[in-house]
Parts: C-alpha cells; sequence; structure tokens
C-alpha cells in the first residue's frame, strides 16, 4: 500500500483527492446519517450496478471488505457446519480464510496451465474423488470467468458456486446461479480504501447476506440466524461516488498503461507466456492479450519459460536494484502456508498434486501495473526484465 | 442512525463536519496510503491512548468494528474449537455473534439487579455449575466495569476474561489481565462511523491480534493461523482524528446533557430506579448517579419502578406521539432471540433462569441522549414522562 522506497512502485493507488470527496462528505453532514444502510450506499449501489455490470437481472450488496463479500456469500449459501468448499491453491489468503471464519473447510485443488484458474473441468474432476458441498471458483490476477460455464456447473452438479472474483470488478460477469464476491481495496482498480461487493441475480440470497452483514437481525430488531457487521459506512461510500466519477477517465489511463505494456512485450514473447483471458484461445504467439473493451486489466503479471534459468526471486532482486517494484504470486499456494499445511481440516481434492499452482509461484512476477506509468517507465521496466532474463541460458525448445 | 421522524429524535450522533475532516484528507492525499496500517491510523492509536486511557501500559489494536474488535480478542486467545464463552444475556447481540463468529458457543448468564451487569460473583456462580472456557462480562449501556475485580477473577479461576466495552470507551480500564474491546460506530460517545478498538496490557495478545485482522500473515507474509480482514481505513482514521480533536468540547457538552438530565429527573426519582455505576453503592434515593469526572455517560436508561402499571412499549408509544424518540433495551434479551432460542449450541449456565434480564427488559425505557439536547427539551421530556407514569397506580411500597 505505501510508496517503496524504489522509483518505480509496483503499485500507486489511483484514489480521488481530498476536493472530489468533500462534496459527498457534506451530503453526509446533511443527512446525519454515518452508517447502516445510509443514503450515499445505496447511491453507490446503484452506480456500480450501472457502471460495472451490463445484465440488469444483477442485486448487490455493499459491505466492509472483499473478505467480507466472500463471508457473506458462504454465509447466505445456508451450508451445513463443516461443510467442504473447493477452492484453488492459487490464490491469495483471504478465499481460504474466509471458508474457515463460516466454519467450512477449505479443499484445495489445482489450476488450468493457460489461464492460471481452476476451471469447470478441474471442479468436475475434484468433486469426483472428494465430497465437496460448495466451489470457490477464482479470478485469479483479475482475469474474468465464464459466468456461463460454471452455471451449467451448477446445473450439473446442484454444487453452490461462489467466484471469488476480488480483482475483477469490471471485468467479471454474475451468471444466473451463483454467487460473485469483489474487492474494492485500494489496491484494486475500482478502489475506495476498504470495501467489498456481493453481486447475485437471487434476491433472497442478497436478503440474507444483507441481515447477516447487520447482526442476523430481522426487520423487527430479532436476530434470525448467523451475523455479523460487514456494513459499508457512509464515508467509504463517500470516496466510492468521488470515484465512480473518474472511472472513465481512469478507465482510459489503465488502457494506455496496459496498450504500452502490449507494444513492449510483444518485442521480446519468446521470452515468457500468457494468462489466457478467454477460455478457447491459444497461446501461440500472443502474450498479454487484449481484453474485451469494456474490461480492466488490474495487474500485469509476466511468466517466465520454464527454461529460463533464473528464480523469479532473482528476477525481482535484479528488477529492484533498478528501483524496479514487482511482487509474486501467489508465493506460496495457500497449501503451502504453515497454517493451511498444519491444518488438519484442509485436504487436497483426490490425487492432485497441484502441480501447475506450485509450476506458475516458481515462474510468476508481477511487473508495476498503475494510472501512473509513463510510456517511458515501462520501455524501463521491460528493458530491464529483458535484459535479466535473456543473458539466461534457456532451453531450446520453449516449451513448457 | 437516521434522524428519526420525531422532533426529539433518540439520537442524532455528534460526528466532525466535512471542513475538519479534509486537512486528514489531504495528508492521505499525500501519503498515498489508504489502509493497511497506515500513519493516520497509527497516529490515531497514539491519540486515544492519550485521551482515553489513564494506565500507560495498555497497548490497542484500531479496527474496523466494534464486533471486529469482540472476535479479534475471542480469536487471539487461542481458546480450543467450541469453547463456551459464558456472557450476560443482557447486551446488544453482536456480543454472541462476535462468540460463534469465532466458532465458540455461547453460555448465557444473568445480570446484577443494581448495576445490570454480570458480576464476577455471577459468572463464578456459573462457573461452578457449568463448563466454560472464557468469560465475557458486558459494561451494558456504557457502565464501566471493575477492571481490578476482573483480574482477580481471572487470577482465581484461570479462566480469560474479554470485555464488551462497546459503549464505554473513555469510561472502562484496561486492567493486568483481561482484553477489553469497544465500539467507535457512528451512535458512540466517541463515534468515527464504524470501528473498533482491542485494548490490553500484553503485547503478544495485540500482535496475534493484529496479525489475525491482516489475513494470519506475519511479517514474510506466510498464514500462520486464523485471518480475516478487519483493518481499519485511513479514511476512518481521517474521521476518528478529527473527532478526537474536538472531544474535549464534546465532553463538556454531554456533561451539560446530563448534568439537566439529573436535575429533572431527581424531581420525581419515587418513579424510576438508576444502574449503579459504581460496585459498592446503595440505590438508595440516588437516580442516574453521577459519573466520575473523566466519566461520559453514553445513554440515559431509566427504570421504572416494578409496581408503576404500564409497560414499556406502551411508555414508548405515548413519549413517540409528543414527538420523543426512545429506545428499549435489550428486547428481548439475548436467550430469547430467535436464532439463539432455536440454536442448540447455546445453553444457560446451571439452572439461572435469567430473572433479572427478563425483568430490566421489561422496565427499562432509553431516552434521547445526545449533545443536541436543551435544556428545554429535557425539561419536556422528563416532564411527559413523568406525566406518563405517575397518573399510573402502583404499589405503596416501591420496592421491587
Amino acid at each position: 500500500m505505501s510508496l517503496q522506497p524504489v522509483s518505480l512502485p509496483y503499485l500507486i493507488p489511483d484514489m480521488p483527492p481530498a476536493e472530489e470527496v468533500v462534496p459527498f462528505l457534506r451530503e453526509i453532514d446533511g443527512n446525519r446519517w454515518y452508517t447502516n444502510f445510509g443514503p450515499l450506499a445505496t447511491r453507490l449501489n446503484d452506480q456500480i450496478l450501472r457502471t460495472h455490470f451490463t445484465d440488469d437481472r444483477v442485486k448487490l450488496l455493499l459491505c466492509s471488505t472483499g473478505t467480507a463479500a466472500l463471508e457473506l456469500g458462504l454465509a447466505a449459501l445456508g451450508l451445513k457446519p463443516g461443510a467442504r468448499v473447493l477452492v484453488p491453491a492459487f490464490t491469495f489468503p483471504a478465499s481460504a480464510n474466509a471458508i474457515q471464519n463460516c466454519g467450512f473447510e477449505p479443499v484445495f485443488c489445482d489450476v488450468d496451465e493457460n489461464s492460471w484458474v481452476m476451471t469447470p473441468d478441474i471442479a468436475l474432476e475434484a468433486v469426483s474423488r472428494a465430497n465437496i458441498d460448495a466451489v470457490m471458483p477464482v479470478a485469479a490476477l483479475g482475469r474474468p470467468l465464464s459466468a456461463s460455464q460454471w452455471d451449467r456447473f451448477f446445473e450439473k452438479t446442484g454444487l453452490p458456486v461462489l467466484i471469488d472474483a476480488a480483482a475483477a470488478l469490471g471485468n467479471q460477469e454474475v451468471g444466473r446461479h451463483i454467487l460473485v464476491a469483489f474487492s474494492m481495496h485500494a489496491t484494486k482498480a475500482f478502489g475506495i480504501g476498504e470495501g467489498g461487493l456481493l453481486a447475485c441475480q437471487n434476491d433472497n440470497v442478497i436478503a440474507r447476506a444483507r441481515r447477516i452483514c447487520n447482526f442476523g437481525m430481522d426487520a423487527r430488531g430479532q436476530v434470525v440466524g448467523h451475523g455479523t457487521n460487514a456494513k459499508l459506512s457512509e464515508y467509504h461510500a463517500a470516496v466510492g461516488l468521488a470515484q465512480i466519477a473518474r472511472w472513465p477517465a481512469r478507465q482510459l489511463k489503465r488502457a494506455r498503461v496496459d496498450a504500452s505494456y502490449q507494444a513492449q512485450m510483444k518485442t521480446c514473447s519468446h521470452l515468457w507466456v500468457s494468462q489466457s483471458f478467454t477460455d478457447n484461445e491459444s497461446l501461440g504467439e500472443k502474450v498479454l492479450i487484449p481484453l474485451p473493451v469494456r474490461h480492466n486489466r488490474s495487474t500485469m503479471p509476466v511468466r517466465l519459460h520454464a527454461g529460463i534459468r533464473v528464480s523469479v526471486q532473482s528476477v525481482q532482486e535484479q528488477l529492484a536494484a533498478q528501483g524496479i517494484g514487482t511482487r509474486l504470486w501467489y508465493n506460496p499456494g495457500l497449501h503451502r502456508h504453515p497454517h493451511w499445511v498444519a491444518c488438519a481440516q484442509v485436504c487436497r481434492a483426490g490425487e492432485s498434486t497441484l502441480v501447475t499452482v506450485d509450476r506458475l509461484n516458481d515462474r510468476l512476477i508481477g511487473l508495476p501495473f498503475h494510472n501512473f506509468l509513463t510510456p517511458q517507465d515501462i520501455t524501463f521496466i521491460v528493458g530491464n526484465l529483458r535484459q535479466i532474463v535473456e543473458n539466461k541460458e534457456y532451453s531450446a525448445s520453449l516449451s513448457q
């Protein structure tokens, strides 16, 4: 979050300046309403629907964090205590945190080699081998998943699906049967400081989640089920309203940064492969595939070809020496964190050894990606990366 | 939270206006740091320590809500799954929500007739009858508990103690062994919108709670235990810094409102009895006992004498007809909410029937209490209340 002690930090959040938040703070002064589903939160809810979703059947619940959105979504499913939730190990800890915080057990599985996500096929295979009560696919690094494919998975298996789309607000569609949780943390493309969003097409699920995020109380103040406090305050809603007013301009900036990277990366595409952004594309020569028009890249991950004989840790250090901040994802995979290694409740689905997660973690590096990068910055970053990895011996065949 | 459709609402939060928050928002702009233990949150932490606590051994963790403070405190105790936590039924639902959200079981007990809180004696009796793993006394309606008494309880029983002091920031001391959770919700005396505070004298507990509120990750990003996201954003810290600057002036206003009420209430003290604010006082003629100087009343609860033949619901309706907003606490007691009646994990300690909780709930009404009340408002409120209950038949003996 903080400005790193490097000249090109990995991330600079693009948040609304004080001046743009003030008009909304004045509204709060007038309303004397500070949290608990206030008028600004209601307005932000409507504006997010119009800005970030194309399907008017989508319903939203704003909440305090992306993790809370996951927890509210899971709790609203009405699973039995100890239910087993399938989740890819290639994700941020919050995915499994949320599962455990609801009294459920994460069951880790592997991801697809090209898209770096758990596909419905991977989930079907896992479900055939292990007892699974619900499925949490992850829109890893902001890559949107196919809502219709996951709808079909639900229709086929009857297993509830909650997509962890923390970094994919604006990219991830909401299907007929599935729930989707988003984050509005300052590090995300649409950041408001701290904030989350649960989306689905089912009014009852949203009503249940809303009740859960307000202590489990019904309209008469009677606690009728599980509850906590996960409400979005009017102050964060104020930041959100200021942020959404700047969205078109920000989206354009981000698209330019993306385009700059793509132009640079193509000049040395023999060195790395990209995360696929559609389900049917072949990797071929394509590197950093352009996203559909309304989509927003939220990260710039580069996967070094397997044959390049340099560790991502070493690449990270060498880039840091040039003043370039980077991130390694998700290092390690969730199945290798001490808490989940030690936790008896955690198991792997079937015989999977999560080879792809381990392989990705050994080869992935996130380059700086934010709205303040200039084309010159990007030339400098890609040039340095190229120099570091190109001098290394690598196998003649570029196959993985 | 919202302005009620009455001329004298039960509560009007006294929050900093936009102008007073702006300088801190500009600091955020300069820092480009928006959450995750930022510099404003760190400064607010230090200022709260200096403003609201007298003991310099106290350590704090700021977090997202009062409920989160309870959950972090409970989780930091390292209890076994399914641990049984003793809690009075005379409290807001969040107390028991937090216990269940940590995977523990609430065990409800009764409260003391005079102080309306669970005393160490009540807890000792419950512990002698039921299996209890931890104790959560509640500073009901902002009444501070004796930290030294609860320290002695811990020394005697070895049972961890976490005080739910949601409404008692500024009043509740932190003992040597006990943990205390506070709320900074907009409805509280020191409100920042949404916010919470965990306090204790043990650095290790605070470090553990801090780790839990940041996904269970250690300094190297390894998840080593339970975790969630309960961090206080810089935006809420900004509101808090603006709020703390106004605290001395606000405290004075609140003390004046309190004094006005006390003068008025004394004129008809035969109609009601007060919550005792120290542990040894006799009720006698005292009504609404003055708090020690640095203390702040956060609510104005009135308990009608048992003999007055009018329900608090009827009193509430009649006051509403005069444009006076009120609240009933805690109606019902937690043991009577459908969720906890139905929940097999909940039991009562020993043979207690929670008679005092039920009796309090039948007789307690919260009068408007906030910084915008004038002496005339208070004369009007108490005059109306007096008229409503004085005309009712009540037993010659005022004993309960």
